[in-house]
């Protein structure tokens, strides 16, 4: 629809008819898990427009239960079949999305009433017929990534028993798992079964209903509705069937102007490949924000904008910037993870911080974790994750917005954010993460992820704090008393400081090497990191 | 503290002694209007950090109720006075962070006892006492800049009677008149008596207390309680006393490492002047953001950090980002608003959006209003406005890092931004604006402030919307019926198209352009802006 409506912006002669498989257009994907979990209460709210309302606005000739079946390059000619019969449209310019679907593994009982995707309007429709007729109580959800994590905490709104399994080590996959375990720490205080480091092994029960889930691993899953959120595959059948070219992604291949191996035939969205704003490489990224300005590039295009030959992407390139609530915490990405960076074997650096997401003075401050992956060297930033109750949102934007200008964290140190004690701090986390960083690239600071088994931990918090919990092995010498006790430390051990976050362990970290001691390095993020502790949980 | 705080993490053994002509360090000024206004309940929570605290961590020397009188550069000596003795402090480096002071005009009864001002913790003592002790129902705000906006909250917090006196036509200066409006509406809506246009004439009274304003055109306003918040003037007679070249702008100069004229002696936060990131000129910012960057600067180079020369400031260019809110409403900025680039001559385009702040079928959904300012045929963006409920601080922090780039508006519409429903949309405010500041550049649509004389205004919104009220001559063609009622329209005459926000009116704009209108403008920002409604109020 931002294609069409664009392209009629543009150019108010043209015919133009949308062709659409389902029933709407236009509706709130991203809502959906929102409505099932009684949040957006009225379904018609999901229905961002209508085929009447573009048809009186945009004089656009909207056909809904038309599934477009065919394209002929030749005659250039879309066919379609809508109640049973074809029906054949010419273009002079024709625009490809189709989207992506939920994947459903081809095993006994997917097909099961109540096995279930939540993708389009009509999918929503089958789960609240089935979860409003009663007798529903436990719920398995398969795929802990972000549609399986927002509907976890949906049918938990529903007082239903929740389990989660993901075959992953951890839920949230595109997240490091220091972060994802975050978001998993949450899940489980809300009562979220979470199963982690197994899959779908089999449905339990017959064609009329499953009853429960078996994992890879053996265990039985009692469920009374099963949603599968595996992940989706792009929709190009109609695509392939015209001969136009797919990339080695899986997706249709588009230049900068989204025009497919035919210029005459655009594509956009889900079924499309994209530009990797960071490794340049191409990628599949099925969110909303890229299709959007896909779209609207397509609609320049196809109505008659100017096309100054293939570029970077029009659209812009895509970070992967992605986002997700699960119950009071938030969390997500841009760019490249730790884990991605060593996938694609790109030489990287990282910097973890907790830090209060604003003023902690002001009434309501938590704490947020930033991460950031940048370039040994360079500094340039490669990415980053940030998780945390509030604040999250602004802070990964900031993050896209220097990955967009291909920035280093020297930029990010310097950016003049706004502050009152209500939004930020004087030094946002942002900026907080970014001296770490700083310090690491000037050799102020050398950082280990984990502490090596030979080295000595000292745990420079409080007594009380010490007392509360440390980590294996370690030693307590609270920061105040670290220059007149430094000579209680061994001189041929080495030694990692850390405390809560990570910023006394630093300041004792500086202490100690300007002391003489060489074999030292601070532990990054802390022992909340360490000892995946909640955040909230005192991050002083 | 900041560059204290860095020198010692820099440089274990120097000997860092701290001078602070009051009795606190590190308090949170930015929270004291929070604090009268009782969200910040406990007056200790303002105290950042304590003398104790720094000395244990650190081994830094703070000596609290020492005025810094004289710096001796022959013999590299700092004169104080503590308790009317002079003490005499050896430096190899000297850092000046003497900020700022309110501005008290130098009239009569400008020190009488109920005539504040709200600077440091003794001023807050002050006038919580003064408040505490009963009797003070009438205060008088005398200046409507974040200070005086902030505090005329917090005494309608304290059930107080408030009115506020701003010279000039709006409230907030630094911000354009029709995002100001934004924030005078809010104001009056709870119930502050806004006074506009009209300066602080007298003070009437005695010394032993003054009983109201007067403004210069002659109204009388009864005041138990007056508070200036006219605005505040750098602190620079040390540095002038010791020969140090003040720049221009009133601010002592430094250069890219915060070092004076003396590079012995460096200068940080409210008593500097700074480089503009836009202008490339320098200004005088005197807010806590650059202050603390500009501090750990200056930390680094007295710690023995490596100084390679002069270059661009290491803190960053400021782009004076600042941000307040009122009541419900936020609003600020980051670099030129319009006004700033008319007053410095500075070519300029505006393009201004109304868009909720968040996905609109989202529980909570609140109008943002955003204006970009940005340089014509290029498309660089100068600077940006954001006023609303929700998200103003995440638009401004992405539109700060734009500048900081030196990016274009393509760049904002190609940002890949983190979307979920409750956090954004998929296309964000900021994507709308930079979508309609690429139409005019492209010639797409042309858009005017105001409807000339001459021009017929053209309502395309729904007979409804008009019926509940229109722009002065305005008829009314709903946008829906404007394809077959465009005859309607005279040709000899120059249109104006109008909705609530813009975005129908543009639709309006290309559909009579290309049924070969020519004199056509689209009205920015619509009836909300150029009747002053309050965002609130159906911006769709």
């Amino acid at each position: 629809m931002s294609a069409a409506t664009r392209a009629r912006r543009l150019d108010e002669s043209a015919r133009i008819t949308v062709l659409e498989a389902g029933g709407f257009v236009s509706f709130a994907n991203c809502g959906l898990p929102y409505h099932i979990a009684g949040r957006i209460k009225d379904e018609s709210a999901l229905l961002v427009t209508t085929p009447k309302r573009i048809a009186d606005r945009f004089n656009i000739d909207v056909r809904t239960q038309t599934r477009a079946v065919r394209i002929d390059r030749s005659t250039r000619t879309v066919h379609a079949v809508h109640a049973g019969e074809e029906q054949v449209f010419a273009y002079d310019v024709a625009v490809i999305a189709t989207g992506a679907a939920a994947i459903v593994p081809a095993i006994a009982g997917a097909t099961a009433p109540n096995v279930l995707t939540l993708r389009s309007m009509e999918d929503t429709r089958r789960m609240q017929e089935l979860l409003g007729r009663g007798g529903v109580r436990r719920v398995v959800v398969v795929g802990g990534g972000f549609i399986g994590l927002e509907m976890a905490e949906a049918l938990t709104d529903r007082k239903l028993d929740v389990t989660l399994i993901e075959k992953n080590g951890q839920v949230l996959p595109p997240l490091d798992a220091e972060m994802a375990a975050l978001v998993e720490l949450e899940l489980r205080a809300h009562g979220v079964n979470v199963v982690t480091g197994t899959g779908l092994g089999r449905l339990v029960g017959g064609a009329e209903g499953v009853t429960g889930v078996e994992t890879e691993d053996g265990r039985l899953f009692p469920a009374d509705l099963v949603l599968l959120s595996i992940g989706v595959r792009p929709n190009v059948e109609l695509a392939r069937g015209a001969g136009l070219m797919i990339g080695a992604t899986g997706g249709i291949a588009v230049d900068g102007w989204q025009r497919t191996s035919d210029p005459a035939i655009l594509a956009v969205g889900d079924a499309t490949e994209v530009v990797n704003g960071v490794t340049r490489g191409f990628a599949r990224v099925p969110l909303g924000g890229p299709a959007n300005r896909q779209g609207r590039v397509a609609g320049t295009v196809a109505g008659g904008g100017a096309v100054p030959g293939d570029s970077q992407p029009v659209a812009g390139t895509v970070m992967g910037t992605a986002i997700v609530q699960v119950f009071s915490l938030s969390a997500g990405l841009t760019g490249l993870t730790e884990k991605a960076a060593v996938a694609a074997g790109i030489a990287h650096e990282t910097a973890v911080i907790t830090a209060s997401h604003h003023a902690s003075y002001y009434p309501g401050a938590h704490p947020l974790r930033v991460k950031l992956v940048y370039e040994p060297g360079s500094g340039k930033l490669l990415g980053a994750q940030v998780a945390g109750r509030d604040g999250v949102d602004k802070r990964l934007d900031v993050l896209a917005t220097v990955l967009h200008f291909g920035g280093t964290v020297e930029d990010l140190a310097r950016l003049d954010l706004a502050y009152a004690p209500q939004f930020g701090s004087a030094k946002d986390p942002l900026h907080m993460a970014a001296f770490v960083a700083e310090n690491q690239l000037a050799g102020v600071v050398k950082t280990v992820r984990v502490i090596p088994p030979e080295a000595l931990p000292l745990d420079v918090r409080s007594a009380a704090e010490f007392a509360g919990g440390s980590l294996p092995g370690a030693i307590n010498i609270p920061l105040e008393e670290l220059r007149r006790r430094a000579s209680e430390l061994p001189r041929d051990r080495a030694v990692v400081t850390f405390c809560q976050i990570g910023q006394r362990g630093y300041v004792a970290y500086r202490i100690l090497h300007q002391l003489g001691f060489t074999r030292l390095a601070n532990l990054e993020g802390g022992y909340v990191v360490a000892a995946s502790v909640p955040l909230g949980a005192g991050a002083h």
